[in-house]
């Protein structure tokens, strides 16, 4: 059910507690699907599910004039701090600083050598000083020089085993239920959902298929150079440490050409990073949908914008209000925000 | 019917004849998949054909060992020699070719500066002089420099239009009829078929699509950089004239796990530059299928394989033989190429 306002008073928790038997009800006769929040149940009854509801109610009524057919029906959705939580740092990062702890014991140098050093003892602040430069030093080692499928399984061990140091749940369990409803929503009305994301394209596709429904042919991302080799007769894919495709910025709408070959008529996304993504998105022919994940609340996940250095939201909540597009208040918009919160 | 050999004695006419009557009366009665070919009748009842259906059938049975989910059921084809024909050049580069005559009344220095000139000549001589580094100018000046939109409707207009100098025919009407048949009938079947092509992205994509049966989020091939740029105030994607990647050889199981991110069980090619693709599908456990197209028939299309310049095929026509792969003999395996030769 949510949260409540802590001010209610008696004849309030009465109708809740009715309104909670007819749920209830309603759930037990199977007809979950018309309960009060319909396929969308974390969503409250706000300005954002309605604008979601009426766009894609226009967009797949065949009478309708916004009517688009079924296989130009592309959604395209940012990963971090869109779909799954992004603080106190990119969980990509924080795989990283794990994996180089979980390497250290076969590389005896690191104990002596930074950024690796700090990395393994958890000193952020000697960390923090390293700057790009010592993170990039931390996901070379942790993300390249190896085969396709070791990284994959090293980042499966992770995502199995991990957990994130406020929640103490699994990371793969901080993605957001209202997001999760909306991808299986949008798929159930012929829409193909893609993840469009600043993470590398095979860190994602370990766990995000699982999580999020979306196969890996529909996961893009930054990308490394990747060479065919040949080892001991057997052909592997190999992972360079150099960059390949920043998939951040600019580069969304040029990676969602080169994949898709369509322009989307769905984004969403939380952060300037995303903005150009959804520029490209709206500036097509007929009706679209551009939507921002605002993060407002604190209690229950993070609350920034403006100032943050994580999923920095400044540019881009400038040209939502001027432009009209949807922008989510996580914390009055979200009755749930993980799925984990029920069962605490 | 195909072609018939040129002796041909009257019982063989007569027994043709019955054929004929007995295959049109199964059509007539909406039997057309059941007929003496089944969904496949461009392709005689030879080696190949017999190997592709024993495949598919060994994947598609839920109570086969070899049977694969359809979710893994990704086929991928090479485009120039798989799906349609080559020569006397890839048909990009008579693209390119026809597109230099298109612009050249824009370009009046054309008229004295090489390759140019030549290729509005038509003078082959000369254009063969020039070398890789010419034509490297003529697809620079006819495929970049100018936004994703405008490369599309010069494609678009090219295909509507041209036609191939030996058979009058347009060049998208080249395609080959047993090939569209068997995209089809993996499809029936759940496969996802792809192109993974050297040929240019955007190429393939303004007229695959209707040509194959294949949506533009499954067609793979070279790309250039292209940025975001804005236009008065409108984005748009420029291609730059500068090669970002090379689909061919070993790029190709490289573009392959990043667009896709799965490892495919069927791949089919026709020239030395699919050799690496072959070889990846084939690696993976389970059982594989790797085909190769042998342009064997000078008569209805055009035979060449080890010495040829465009779309060699040497080392993957040894390892072929050597690994049982299947080796489609054109000449002998397909009683029709070009769905053309219905009406001559």
């Amino acid at each position: 059910m949510g949260r409540f306002p802590t001010v209610m008073t008696r004849r309030w928790t009465k109708w809740l507690g009715v309104t909670a038997i007819v749920l209830l009800m309603t759930a037990c006769a199977g007809h979950g699907a018309h309960s009060r929040h319909g396929e969308l149940p974390s969503w409250n009854d706000g300005p954002s599910r309605q604008a979601i509801v009426a766009f894609v109610q226009a967009v797949t009524d065949a009478d309708s004039p916004d009517f688009v057919e079924p296989e130009e029906r592309i959604a395209v959705f940012d990963n971090d701090g869109t779909l799954w939580s992004e603080q106190p740092l990119y969980f990509q990062v924080m795989f990283a600083l794990d994996r180089v702890k979980a390497m250290a014991p076969a590389h005896p140098e690191w104990a002596r050598r930074q950024p690796y050093k700090a990395a393994i003892a958890g000193d952020q602040a000697t960390l923090a000083k390293s700057g790009q430069a010592g993170l990039m030093k931390i996901v070379g080692v942790t993300h390249t020089n190896m085969s396709v499928g070791d990284f994959t399984k090293s980042v499966t061990e992770w995502a199995n085993e991990a957990r994130h140091p406020r929640f103490n749940q699994r990371y793969v369990d901080m993605t957001y239920a209202p997001m999760r409803e909306l991808l299986t929503y949008l798929r159930a009305r012929d829409f193909k959902t893609y993840i469009v994301s600043g993470g590398e394209v095979e860190f994602m596709r370990a766990w995000a298929p699982a999580a999020y429904g979306i196969p890996p042919e529909q996961i893009i991302g930054t990308t490394f150079v990747t060479t065919f080799n040949d080892q001991k007769g057997t052909p592997v894919l190999w992972r360079q440490g150099k960059l390949e495709f920043n998939d951040d910025g600019p580069g969304k709408p040029v990676a969602i050409q080169r994949y898709i070959g369509r322009r989307p008529i769905l984004a969403f996304g939380n952060s300037d990073g995303d903005l150009q993504m959804l520029q490209w998105t709206v500036a097509g022919e007929g009706r679209r949908f551009a939507g921002l994940v605002h993060h407002t609340d604190a209690q229950r996940e993070w609350a920034y914008d403006r100032e943050s250095k994580i999923g920095r939201l400044d540019k881009a909540l400038d040209e939502a209000t001027s432009k009209g597009w949807t922008v989510v208040d996580m914390q009055t918009e979200w009755n749930q925000v993980y799925s984990f919160e029920k069962t605490q």
